[in-house]
């Protein structure tokens, strides 16, 4: 039987690049040559265009006038602009939904930390964080942390910042104090551990410009 | 000489239909007509729905397939979300940039809280809580303040909040801890005043339910 995709062709389109850009598929600042996409996939210029517009909208392309677009680049000052509304997010929501973050889900993300395989790494950290913003029950919270959390995994993919030891042990043990109903404990390890990040990204960032 | 206006169609719709939406010009869920606006102006319906359209995108409209354009409208959850992370932004920047608020602006302020024309009120008010946000110098922060702030102005136009000289005293109170250095203050008076701003609102919007 042949499988038809009913997702229209921008869709399909948007998905591919923005899957592409929060991968490690193509280079910051990068341009994404609209008809070279469209000649690939065989189809016509319209619906890269559309898809390449939507990308905008969310802030993952650039587009320049009577240029092109290009994949968003990050200044030394924006990354730390959004690691620092990551930070007020989650402290947020630390100190008061302390109570209601899903301990079921950080007991298996524990176990996860612990056997898991490294290069799910990234993932089982995104939902860890992610499980502390769901517990404010706020929709308006939860969009504008993930419409930051998107630059984030993009800027991350692109630093191939090395997971340490050391973040794998801090997020066992922020599991721990959550766990164990340790809130100021939990709130300074969090705070310690986004501030460590910043500090590995500057240096990342500063090597690669 | 003839006074040739530059901007786009619709550009010049999205302005006027925005400027009608965040004063009290139109209801909070009413339909948009795409005709009935285009008639008016004796233009097309294209732009009309570029503009409509556009402000879906910043979510001040909503777009219902196969039903048309409506006002945004808010449930009493939503309201408190809202106003929940308003109080998340002016915290954090209250707790962290507390040195950095402007205090030349601060000042002017006061004088206008004291002697200005209360029709102004609203505008002295959020320019207070503005300055605030803007002392921590991270755009973005500031753009997902701001985004939140549309949705804070329109409810607050709706809602035709009565300005209470409890407010008004609060804001003085506010600046003049700011002006003294008097942060934990300051941080107890915003805090209590966003309190009493979200239940207000409630009951305003249960008496209009």
């Amino acid at each position: 039987m042949m499988v038809i995709n009913k997702k229209s062709l921008t869709d399909q389109v948007y998905t591919m690049l923005k899957e592409k850009i929060l991968s490690r598929d193509v280079e910051l600042g990068e341009q994404l040559n609209t008809r070279e996409i469209a000649e690939e996939h065989g189809i016509s210029l319209m619906p890269v265009r559309d898809a390449l517009r939507r990308l905008a909208n969310e802030d993952l392309v650039e587009n320049k006038p009577r240029v092109g677009f290009f994949v968003k680049n990050f200044s030394e000052a924006e990354v730390n602009d959004i690691l620092e509304v990551r930070k007020m997010h989650e402290l947020y929501c630390l100190e008061n939904y302390f109570n209601n973050i899903d301990r079921e889900v950080i007991a298996d993300l524990k176990d996860k930390f612990e056997n898991g395989h490294k290069k799910y790494f990234t993932s089982y950290d995104l939902k860890l964080h992610k499980e502390i913003i769901l517990a404010a029950d706020n929709d308006y919270l939860i969009d504008s942390y993930l419409k930051m959390i998107n630059h984030y995994t993009m800027l991350f993919s692109y630093l191939n910042y090395k997971r340490s030891e050391t973040s794998r042990q801090e997020h066992i043990d922020l599991i721990d104090c959550i766990l164990n109903g340790e809130q100021e404990k939990a709130t300074e390890i969090l705070y310690r551990h986004l501030d460590r990040v910043q500090i590995a990204e500057d240096a990342e960032i500063r090597k690669r410009a």
